[in-house]
């Protein structure tokens, strides 16, 4: 083992942000350490989830010593359903109390009962092969969430996940930063660390400030409120039911993910109200509009949450009017600003009134600022840095502060997912490129990262489609129909009919052509007639819709 | 004329950001004020622009007196050839010389070459039938910005369009605020006032901030500097070539908008810079890196624009590399904040260094902030007061600062799009709701507001299409061939050649039912094979394609 390397594979989470998911490789075994994914952008057309490409892992699944999940938010975890389908549900899976409460909430979602889940409280040591692990505790906007260090005998590494240093976190459990410095002390290996706010200057706000300006805020409501935040900010919600307590308003939970993971945070013993706080929704309209606070999902805009629904007067329980107040305890994520501006724009055209975290702090980020990230880095006195979770921007600004706190710039190593970071006693280097990348999920199947469904469906959204199907007869490769043309989401042309037409006689003719050239098989003729008309439709439209010939042999 | 009324009639910019357009009529004669566009939203997808729907004044064309344009962005004129080839190019355009010329270059770009644009300048007046117009000078991030009074029997009436109080404009031309506290005394019957930034406290900063900022940023950077910001933003782009000569810096254009918005500018004498300080993009590589600035369009990351194409590493003249500084003097509008963070993301990838506005003061809005709009408020004294330019959000909050500058509640109109005010003596009320919407241009269509093909292209984008033919016998019904399915934008599926196998015979078991039923009626048989095999689709893929069926009686 004197020439053993250790391997740092990031498969996800680096160059962008989300689908977090590094594997971590020691004499042959492997530690994962998060399963991540991330939602779609707009170009993804019609794709439901993107998950990191785990091909690596396929072809190594009996080398898995185990999975380890920093906690429980869906770019962490999220992945593990489908990861676990694939490469065998025996592979154990450690986390907080929590995060397996909701790993296992999600791996019963996809009918995954048989799986091996295993609860681990901070401090605990862990071997899996070659590896000791240990899980240290952290603050972020969930509780639970737990940095892995991963001791061998080259020395120890520490993924953080995700981490703020919150000094007065709702729960009172501040970071240890006591083992952090312990680790620091004995001479951290590697510190692969969160970047997501690596670009903004000073200290994170503390969770706590959201508690009393929450109060206060409600304090000068008089009509309804609604609350909307992510559903897995369990202090966030505690800190909304606290204030609701204070001006006598029972709390009503709405939407599917809000009351799944409050019921998990209640068990759990993370959400602590007197019996009574929380009503139903189908008991809301009992109590008059100031005796309400509803605490809803859609913080994002997203399509399908409740407070969307709300915004389009379409809420099976929820009827918002004029005199409402909706608080948006949490910021959009970049590429959600219009989703959230339309939904606000809607609340206000109903009357209702509006609060963001713009207008007064009901709102803390659960990632550290540029401070926070380097008293980790002086903390930890990492002898090297692989910046994780962020963009390449955010990596890069991350790789400023690693040097401004005196790491030299030799051993920082800004990587890519696939990148392979590899130690050993002689020192760190980038090893050769795995592959890594994006699979979808679409419907009930994963599909090829290559899949041309993608590029046909963007294809098909810009433009629409013309089918045309000719019937040609096998004898003398004549024409025995009039050919037949449909159309889908193809411009509205006031002289459609006329254009129809011509598109028939244009076909007939270039069939008449091609069985003048003796153009038989149908596959040559089918290119024959897409590339003929796809011209012609271009000359008449200006645009390309997709054009999809079938000739029929009869 | 006693008991005429004056009707102030949005056709668009009302409960939208965008595509500001108003027809005022009096006596029954109209003046259109501004005739823009919109981008379309990711929803619309395959659209190219969104117009109003202006098919209001379509019945009443030849009662339009004239049209006056406030200013020349996309969302004040862009829409001017549509309407101007629908209605009449004989209609007369009225608006500021800089103004006019963009409208004569959008318009030859159309093909228009016969219309009749008229260059007014600020003070002159105008008498469009029962109207006497003015054009009042005010600032915005483009010059020869103008608001618009119009005067009848009734009073004065006034448009401002897009404004600010800049006190210290780059060309030393201030908004005539004498004007508008004459209006003010005189008083002012009706103002309706732009609301973009009516969520802002405080007063916007001057267009002169930028000068001296980007002074200081170019005499920090060693290498070469691209620019980019709005290439109507004639001001801005004199201030970066000012920064550039302090430095010794040439200035190259980049980017057709940006070369032809500059050469109008220059020729129009609102950019004044020394002969030779422009250099074409084909010399540019005659200079070493530090005697050079790009400037470019992409501020917001418009997937053809120059900088996303440098970013893609994909532009024909410009190629990026390390030590290269790329400045956004331009912040990213609600909604292009993904497209923004993913130009920089890959010029970090590149190894540029990116500043932004977030960064230092290199960008100032063009619209006033809440102290501004106040100030109007109490320049103009409107007795009416109807927001324009805004989301009803901000049209909410333009009113209550209307309110807190005294004018009472019920004189403060809240309008929408298509809902017009109507005016008289005896005082001033909502009348009648108007046709009012979006028309979409689409490749060299106009399009039917109601149309279809958004809603099919929304479908084909999310699961693709299914399309099958049968051929049957035109004596019996009977299958003459065996069906042909094609699919694009379907999810891959490693079982796709068992699955067309089980339609093919799903099809034919469905065909031969219809036979028995004596079902021959090729529509009806189309119907039914359309929904036995979308429930069979549904059941196999947990998706929703588009099920096309084509029956061929041969």
């Amino acid at each position: 083992m004197a020439n053993s390397k250790l391997r740092v594979l990031p498969l996800g989470g680096l160059g962008e942000i989300g689908k977090n998911m590094t594997v971590v490789e020691y004499d042959g075994a492997i530690v994962v350490v998060d399963t991540g994914l991330r939602f779609p952008t707009t170009e993804q057309v019609g794709i439901d989830l993107v998950l990191p490409d785990f091909t690596y892992l396929r072809e190594r699944a009996e080398d898995i010593e185990g999975i380890v999940i920093t906690h429980g938010h869906e770019d962490h975890l999220g992945a593990l359903p489908w990861i676990l389908r694939e490469l065998g549900t025996d592979i154990p899976v450690f986390g907080g109390p929590l995060t397996m409460a909701m790993a296992r909430s999600k791996l019963d979602e996809h009918r995954l009962k048989e799986t091996d889940l295993n609860d681990v409280r901070p401090g605990e040591t862990l071997e899996l092969g070659p590896f000791d692990i240990e899980l240290i505790h952290l603050t972020h906007s969930i509780p639970d969430m737990m940095a892995v260090a991963l001791t061998t005998d080259l020395g120890t590494m520490l993924i953080t996940g995700d981490y703020k240093f919150d000094q007065t976190p709702v729960d009172g459990k501040p970071a240890d930063v006591s083992r952090l410095a312990e680790l620091g002390r004995e001479g951290l290996l590697l510190l692969c660390g969160d970047s997501t706010n690596a670009d903004r200057p000073g200290f994170s706000p503390s969770e706590s400030i959201a508690g009393p300006n929450l109060e206060a805020l409600f304090g000068r409501c008089d009509g309804r409120i609604i609350v909307t935040c992510f559903a897995s900010n369990i202090h966030r919600v505690q800190q909304v039911a606290d204030a609701a307590r204070v001006h006598g308003r029972k709390v009503v939970l709405v939407g599917r993910s809000m009351r799944k993971n409050i019921n998990i945070g209640r068990m759990l013993g993370h959400i602590d109200v007197p019996e009574g706080s929380f009503v139903q929704p189908r008991e809301a309209n009992n109590f008059p509009d100031n005796k309400l606070v509803i605490v809803s999902t859609g913080s994002q805009g997203e399509p399908l949450s409740a407070l969307r629904r709300m915004a389009h007067r379409d809420h099976p329980q929820v009827e918002l009017h004029d005199g409402d107040t909706v608080v948006f305890a949490a910021s959009p994520i970049p590429g959600n600003e219009r989703a959230v501006n339309e939904t606000i724009d809607r609340l206000y055209h109903i009357g209702c009134n509006v609060v963001t975290p713009a207008d007064t702090p009901i709102h803390a980020s659960g990632h550290g600022y540029q401070e926070e990230i380097k008293l980790m880095l002086n903390l930890t006195k990492p002898k090297y840095v692989m910046p994780f979770h962020g963009d390449h921007k955010r990596i890069h600004l991350h790789g400023e502060l690693a040097k401004s706190v005196g790491v030299p710039e030799a051993n920082i190593f800004k990587g890519e997912n696939g990148l392979p970071l590899e130690l050993d006693k002689s020192g760190a280097k980038f090893g050769k490129r795995e592959r890594a990348g994006m699979i979808y999920v679409d419907g009930v199947d994963i599909g090829d990262p290559t899949d041309v469904a993608l590029r046909d469906r963007r294809m098909l959204s810009a433009d629409g489609i013309f089918v045309v199907v000719a019937t040609i007869s096998e004898q003398d490769g004549s024409s025995v129909a009039d050919p037949e043309i449909i159309f889908r989401g193809v411009p509205y042309s006031e002289d459609a009919e006329g254009l129809l037409g011509d598109i028939r006689q244009f076909v007939n003719g270039s069939l008449a052509r091609a069985a003048g050239e003796e153009i038989r098989e149908i596959d040559l003729l089918q290119q024959k007639l897409h590339d003929d008309l796809a011209a012609f439709v271009y000359d008449r439209l200006k645009r390309r819709p997709m054009v999809l010939p079938v000739v029929v042999e009869v």
